[in-house]
Order: C-alpha cells, then sequence, then structure tokens
C-alpha cells in the first residue's frame, strides 16, 4: 500500500481527531483539518504535533474552516504545495448535532445546520475535485448517519435532516465522479454516545417559549433517549470501531473499496434497509441504461 | 366529511394548482398559496377566481412568499380571521428544481435550494402549528418525492438532498406532533416530468466551467435522463393520480389517513424501500419505550 495524502475535516477532537491519528499510525500522510487552530484550538495543534512526534507518524493539523470557502482553499492549496502528488483521499466528517423539539427551531438555525454538515462538504469538493479529475483518481469518504435509513427517536430533526442531504449528495456524487476515476465510500456510523463530542456540544432550539411547550407534553424526553441509545450499545463498543472501518477502506485497492459501509453495534436497523435502498437504486440506473455509473473509471 | 379549512403553498401552477381545485372541487374551503399575486401571478389569481365561479367552489389565491417569515405569517394571520374555526390542513407542496453536475452548483446554490424545499416548510409549520395544537387536530401533508429512497438518476443531486431532508424532516415532525393529535401524511410522487413545472422551470449550476467538464465525459446526459424518465412512465399516467391521492387522504376520517402513500406509475423501487424503512423506524422507536410516538392522540 503506498502512503496516502489524506484531509479529514473536523478533527479536532472526538472521532475525526480519532480518525485522523489511526490513519497515520498506519502509515499515511494526514492533515487533521480544524479551525481556530492558533486560538481555541491551539492546544489541540500542539497535541497532534505531540502524537506525530511521539510515534513516529506523518500527521500535522491544518487551519480549515469549513464554513469559509477562503479558508478551505487555501488549506487545500497548501497541501498541494506541500505534498507534490497531491491529495488522495477526502474525508467529510465536520458536522454538529443539534438537539430539541423541530418547531422550536427557527428555519435560520435549520440552515446552519445544513451549512455545517452538507455545505462544508460541497466547499472541501470544489476545492479539491478539480486536481483529483485531472489525476483520474481519489477517493471521498462520507461519514453519513444511521438515521438516514435507520432509527429516529425524535428531539433530534434537524440534524438528521441535514444528515440525510448529506448523504444524498453522497449518492449523486458516487455517479458522476464514477467516470472521472473518483471512488465514493460512504460510511454509517449508528448514534455512538460515547467517544464523539455530539451529544455533549449539541445545540438548542432558539425558541424557548415553543420547546417549554413540548418539555410539557414530553418530560425528560431528550435525556431518557439518550438515556436508552446509549444502553442499546452493547459494553465495550466505541468509535474506535468506525475509525478502524475507515483505515481498513483506505487501505483496500482502489476499486476494491465498498460504496457503502456500516457500523453500528446497536443495530438500528439501518444496514438492512440501505441494502435494499442501494439495490433499488443500482436497479434504477440499470432501468435508464446507466449502470456504466456504478463502477469506477480505472 | 366537514368541510376542512386547507393551505396549499406553491399552488400557482402546475401540481399544486391541480391539486388545490380537487381539493375545493370535493368541497373543502383551499386557500391556494403563491407568491407574487399583484405582479407574476396576477393573471394566476384571476383563473382561480374564475375556476371558484364556474364551479361554484370555495377556493382563493393567498400571497405567501415560502421564503419570507413575514410573508407567510401574514397569510396565515389573514386565513385565521377569515376562517373562524381555524385551518385545519396544510399542504407542503412548494418546490423548485435544479439540473445540472453537483460539483458545478456552489454552496450558495445548494443553501437556497434547501431553503425552497425545506425552510419553507418549517416557516409555515412555526405560523400554524401554535393554533393547531391549541385545538388538538391537524394534518400536515408532505409532497416528498421518489428519489429519497429510491431511484436517484445524476445531475438532479441538489434537488435530491433537498427532498431527502424534507422527508426526513416530516419524519421527526410525525413523531413530535403526535401526542397534540396533529397527523402527518407524507406523500411520494414519482418523477412525473409531465404536469409539473419540475424540469420546465428547473435551475442550473452557476459554475459553468465545471459543468462543461462534465458535459464533455457525459455528453447529452440530462437530455437522455429526461427522455428515459419520461419513457418509463405508462401512456396516460398523469399528475393527476397525485392529487387524487391528497384528496382521498384529506377526506379520510382523524386516524385513518396513511403515514406514507406513494404514487409512482413507473415504480422506481422507492416503495419497497420506504416499506423496510418505516417498519424500522417503528421498531426502533418501540425498541427506546416510545412506540406511543407511532399513534395521533385521538
Amino acid at each position: 500500500m503506498e502512503k496516502q495524502v489524506i484531509i479529514i475535516t473536523g478533527a479536532s477532537s472526538g472521532f475525526g481527531a480519532l480518525t485522523a491519528r489511526a490513519l497515520a499510525k498506519t502509515g499515511h500522510i494526514v492533515y487533521a483539518g480544524m479551525r481556530n487552530t492558533l486560538t481555541r484550538n491551539a492546544n489541540r495543534v500542539a497535541e497532534v504535533e505531540q502524537f506525530a512526534k511521539d510515534n513516529k507518524v506523518s500527521i500535522s493539523a491544518i487551519e480549515m474552516d469549513v464554513s469559509s470557502q477562503e479558508s478551505v482553499n487555501e488549506a487545500i492549496s497548501r497541501i498541494e504545495v506541500e505534498q507534490s502528488n497531491g491529495i488522495d483521499i477526502v474525508i467529510h466528517n465536520a458536522g454538529h448535532m443539534v438537539t430539541g423539539a423541530l418547531e422550536a427551531f427557527t428555519p435560520e438555525q435549520l440552515g446552519e445546520l445544513y451549512d455545517i454538515n452538507v455545505l462544508s462538504a460541497q466547499r472541501v469538493n470544489k476545492a479539491v475535485l478539480p486536481a483529483m479529475r485531472s489525476r483520474k483518481q481519489g477517493l471521498i469518504i462520507w461519514v453519513s448517519s444511521s438515521s438516514v435509513k435507520g432509527g429516529t427517536p425524535p428531539y433530534l430533526g434537524p440534524y438528521f435532516a441535514a444528515k440525510a442531504g448529506m448523504d444524498s449528495i453522497a449518492v449523486s456524487y458516487a455517479a458522476e465522479l464514477s467516470q472521472f476515476g473518483i471512488e465514493t465510500s460512504i460510511v454509517v456510523p449508528g448514534s455512538f454516545t460515547n467517544g464523539t463530542n455530539h451529544f455533549a456540544n449539541s445545540g438548542y432550539p432558539d425558541n424557548k417559549e415553543v420547546q417549554k411547550i413540548y418539555d410539557q407534553k414530553y418530560p425528560n424526553l431528550m435525556e431518557n433517549v439518550s438515556l436508552k441509545l446509549a444502553g442499546l450499545f452493547p459494553d465495550g463498543a466505541d468509535v474506535s470501531l468506525v475509525s478502524d472501518e475507515i483505515v481498513r477502506i483506505v487501505n483496500l485497492p482502489k476499486g476494491k473499496r465498498p460504496y457503502r459501509t456500516h457500523i453500528d453495534p446497536a443495530d438500528d436497523g439501518s444496514e438492512a434497509v440501505s441494502n435494499v435502498a442501494d439495490g433499488t437504486r443500482s436497479n434504477f440506473l440499470k432501468r435508464i441504461g446507466l449502470e456504466y455509473l456504478l463502477s469506477v473509471k480505472k
């Protein structure tokens, strides 16, 4: 396996940080994208540098605010200067969650969440794809969510909607990029309540009055959902299962990487639905004479 | 069946206009929401008035720009003044489509499409739900798309992502509104290429340079997709199938309305996937002790 140049977004902490380190440890050149590298995340940057030194691996933090096309472009340009063969792999991991009654969120909040979870990936794609298309190779890994096809507990509506949009965009890109030689892998984690900062850092609805009405109707609903989700997880199952799976995908030869893979120890049913859905997608592309879009051009 | 007071969004033309008229003809009081009633759509307003007169039915056009909370609030307030028992049914139909290579769309274009197709519904819900919650009744009908679970031809990525988000939001609302006595019906049309203005009025990517590269890679792809989609449709099948289904749902008694219904004469496979997905959702809510959210409170 050749060394791959990899950029992962949202890698300051949690699952992104873990995956970045796991990939570096197997010998790849990893850029851990994060914002606020000079301020709030300066200690995260130092941790990455220490990890690289301690383990004698190639990993570095890079300033990349995925809400800004300019910041994304700068980061990608810097990597392309440092790595003469360009970027091989992008991992769309940046994301943010909110919890609360859907009605209590403003349209603006829903729009912001779509921006963080979906438009961010579009910004990164716009920066990396031209070079990948020229080189006729590349791999885009999308960190989706089992909620897209599986279990959907209440009070996570805006987040689930954004992840549904992101998964849909991944599916469309998979076909459209196929003949440029660019692969797609959609990684679908279940609701890991530990080892990510999703639940801890989640945002809340702006309309407190409406949320209060729902709290009266459904007392302690969010707390109960969190506990129930955590309870479904087998002991010892943690997010390293997801980073292990990404490492496995990255280390597979081109053309052998899975279009979609599920990592959900609690098994919310998403994998069974995806199997039917992905089969339906394939059949439909065959029916309209576009079967060739299902295979990545060599 | 009592007369229902119904507001339908995006009802100036195409499928929305058809559904508004069909509902009025079965005896309901219908408000056909549209923007630019005094300017571009003034003749649409006149057509609605003529239809009401000719058929002796209760239908009127109402100014409602779903991209503006203020405009939505004004429309809903006006209906609530005119109809002392308030609004019984909302139909989220407004939407817009774009066609082209996903990479050629700017993040801003993707955001705008999410606004038109998803945030628009959130604006309307914020205006109508408080009264529905107080009255402990109401029906929200969502016009989704078979692309969410079924066939996904290329070059429709931003639209499919927005519809996936909309369908996801409908699913979350269904559970959260259930105990307020408010019903949800998700209507899933296939890709009707005639009788809607979706394909005719579709938008295009801002980045013409990138689109050109895709056009060279995939010559005539969009034209071929449109022809193939049209070819899958049985002769004589048109969008009146969808408006008929909405009329049927509206006329069912409370508690008997379907959570989800598909109308796709070309059968892209979406219904089979939805059946598995909706079963998975039910099982998951049972697993986490929230089975009661699957039934609407009487």
